[in-house]
């Protein structure tokens, strides 16, 4: 298990003072180095994350600079990983500046990488967002080798990666290279999300990169901020991005997820929840204990598995990224409501998963968050084949994962029997969905994030979304606001300016 | 003074046969070698010629090959070239091959520039265009010289260049990478100038630049072709896109211009026409030579000024280049047009000028074709003042040009007095344009040019043209046709597949 001490190295005994110095001092240098370009350009790459969710990575180039702004994996597709070696990318080891929006691994699993090629740089991110990585990354090397694959980098680059990572709060202008100012501004999305603002040159251009967003506020966090200096070109998200594209609201859908476990619970059935460690854990985890709290579900046990509990111990860590109300009962009082007793941590490997699925009527919120792996499976497994249960599905499920597979209606999937051969389970549990605990903003949300952006850009491109998402999204913005719209393919180099 | 057999190094003297059969041993190589990569996708870079006029070039690429397409210079702008340090377009020494559209020098200026950078692999292109490209670059380097400019290689570059070009003919299918296949289609410009189809791995995905394309037949020329066996992209040239950029047919163009000569020898004056060394002065030379056989024309001296008598021979040379009837005046019997005796070399230099621009009417055909020096400047001192003469312009003059800014109504124009101080020059003769000589389709032609186009395209990319000819081309062929358009700017990467 590692422990959040592991993850701040440059806190820790491992990292010294003076090569923290060091490095901050390299840093600085290359920052505030003589320029040798005019800044007559600004050039935006796909590495991915078009027309597809998964592996998001960019490059940000100017004459002088090149920052990569995140670098993560496709859930449900190894094998397709950020276009890293196209010669926009490259080199990998004279990259000016990494940015990371957020932790979840789409948009950071590959980042650790980086070092391996050779970067030395800095990775700047947000402090919440730093200990979520690691964490996240690091989970998702365990579950590589209990899988069996080899993953594409090693411990050590991730420990590489925290001593190279520079936290920035948000609205704090920071200097990244000698012509581009980041700033980071709340998501609304997870712990730490951010919409990242990069302004080029000396007011010669702004461009902003969504990250994931959601709008509106939820019981974690505020709404996504949209008010910047100025902005001309934004990369933007399109996850929800459909003609149809409509979440129910949260009202209505803790409704129906309370409904659905208690219709279980009479019936004698446990209800499981693939989720993300982090962000809609949380969010269910909020719903849950105050649902329990009030009366309108029967106190039962809720048993986290997977990387859970640290990333939910990271929120307490972190108030001041927490809404309002939310930070008040954890800084004062013993109001924290994810230390109610009800959560419990499976701690307990195979054994207790098996004493929990044969046991009373209960709650397991389990990653991963897109069936792609992780103690789910087990859950799949041990449950799936008894009608009594329920499995809800209450973030999106990418194409490709077997999340989705399940979704769209699929009962007969293939099973590994521990690496040697393969079974088919068929699941006879009921399967649902609630849409409204999503993290991304719904189609509407996507429009209102664009529509009320202050200033308005000129120019969006609509990435984060399968293909028919980002279409929709593009034609339908450019239809609404008049700006100009495109949907790119990934491995595509835009001139902004 | 260059001589053809100084263009044609590879037969003569200057590389051995033994050169030139390693040189060949080692392109066979490298087209035969086992690839790499599997063809996953193909892109587009534009290194320039988008939304403008000038610095074509071009990267096409695949995870198995680079091929650069064009590589001009922008007339009226010296320090506007292709974005050759971009990313895509290195390491320029491994590049995979080279191919030329035709040898004016917005598409081949700056070539040898590769060979100084350290390319060493070959350039394809027709055999006509490969004397015409050697002998235009020869004349864009001492036309640098004699106006005290550097330029940005030595003419021992054009010399490499010319060793390693392989020609190929119209027709020809010819492996030129191991997962792509070139093809030259007549593209009705001038001398030898190509449509270039690439065939990108088996089937995987097929492209055509047009360059630059004349649609109709013309004196000198049959129309481009467009039938091809499969196409998805076009590149397109769009230098009368503009939803008026209809020009007067080729007839009426000639009564105009016959009555411009007519009215300027009625009033004891001299008619100079700007034009390019190749391709508008022969289309002229065999209007004007008719004309004079027929009578409608008095017999006067047609003065030739810059490279026009050396590209001129060019087109003797390769008659299989010319349409059909003009061919065969030029094999059979002493018919040839361009060998009548009217046409008079400008041999004798600023001392013949200046007994010709003091004596009888005549006609002179000068370049460079937009006026952006050469001998045309000095034609325009003698002969500028003084209210009998005329200045035809016959082809297109790009924005920035002095063509284009006389062409607009500017009299007052600054002359450099042998490169010490600055005069003002007042032009007090008539300034007139004949549209139906270009060698370029207008708006018609480039639409009948898609319209008729066998397989119709999927995805056209309008590039060549200002800013308003590519947009309102791209928008019109959408309109139109239905098909996917753009209008790119310099720099941009995009993925075709």
């Amino acid at each position: 298990m590692n422990t959040l001490r592991e993850l701040q190295p440059h806190e820790g005994p491992s990292v010294t003072r003076d090569e923290r110095r060091e490095f901050l001092e390299r840093v600085g240098d290359q920052i505030h180095r003589e320029p040798r370009h005019d800044t007559e350009w600004v050039r935006v790459t796909t590495l991915g994350c078009c027309r597809e969710v998964g592996r998001a990575s960019f490059i940000l180039s100017t004459p002088e600079t090149r920052v990569l702004v995140d670098c993560g994996d496709k859930p449900g597709a190894e094998g397709e990983v950020p276009y890293l070696q196209i010669p926009e990318a490259n080199p990998i080891a004279d990259l000016d500046a990494v940015v990371l929006t957020h932790a979840h691994l789409d948009h950071s699993a590959l980042l650790p990488l980086l070092f391996k090629y050779g970067y030395d740089g800095p990775v700047y991110t947000t402090q919440a967002t730093r200990d979520l990585m690691g964490l996240l990354q690091l989970d998702y090397l365990d579950v590589a080798a209990k899988e069996g694959r080899t993953p594409p980098y090693e411990s050590a680059m991730v420990r590489k990666e925290l001593k190279h990572t520079i936290t920035v709060d948000y609205g704090n202008v920071t200097d990244i290279a000698p012509d581009i100012k980041l700033t980071f501004h709340n998501a609304g999305h997870i712990l730490g999300s951010a919409v990242a603002h990069f302004h080029v040159g000396e007011g010669f251009h702004n461009v902003v990169f969504s990250g994931d967003v959601h709008y509106t506020d939820t019981r974690l966090f505020n709404g996504a901020s949209n008010d910047f200096p100025r902005v001309e070109t934004l990369i933007m998200e399109s996850t929800y991005g459909r003609r149809n594209d409509y979440q129910t609201d949260q009202e209505d859908s803790e409704r129906k997820l309370i409904r659905l476990i208690n219709d279980t619970y009479e019936q004698d059935g446990i209800v499981v929840i693939p989720a993300f460690a982090v962000g809609r854990s949380q969010e269910l985890m909020l719903v849950l204990e105050e649902a329990m709290r009030e009366g309108t579900l029967p106190t039962m046990p809720i048993y986290l598995d997977g990387m859970i509990r640290e990333a939910t111990a990271i929120h307490t860590a972190y108030p001041e990224f927490l809404r309002d109300g939310l930070r008040q009962r954890i800084l004062h009082g013993d109001e924290n409501p994810f230390l109610a007793e009800q959560f419990q941590q499976v701690d307990g490997g195979q054994e207790m998963r098996e004493d929990i699925a044969g046991g009373e009527p209960c709650i397991i919120l389990s990653t991963s968050g897109m069936v792609t792996g992780g103690p789910i499976m087990s859950w799949l497994e041990l449950l799936g084949g008894d009608p009594k249960n329920t499995l809800v599905f209450v973030g999106y499920q990418a194409q490709g994962t077997l999340g989705r597979r399940i979704q769209s209606g699929r009962r007969e999937i293939p099973f590994s029997d521990r690496g040697s051969r393969s079974e088919q389970l068929t699941l006879r549990f009921d399967v649902e969905s609630v849409s409204g605990f999503s993290g991304h903003a719904d189609r509407n949300g996507l429009e209102n994030f664009v529509g009320t952006m202050n200033p308005r850009p000129e120019e969006i491109l609509c990435v984060h979304g399968d293909e028919s998402s980002t279409d929709q999204l593009s034609s339908g913005l450019y239809q609404k606001f008049d700006v100009r719209t495109y949907a790119p393919k990934n491995m595509e180099t835009f001139r902004l300016d």
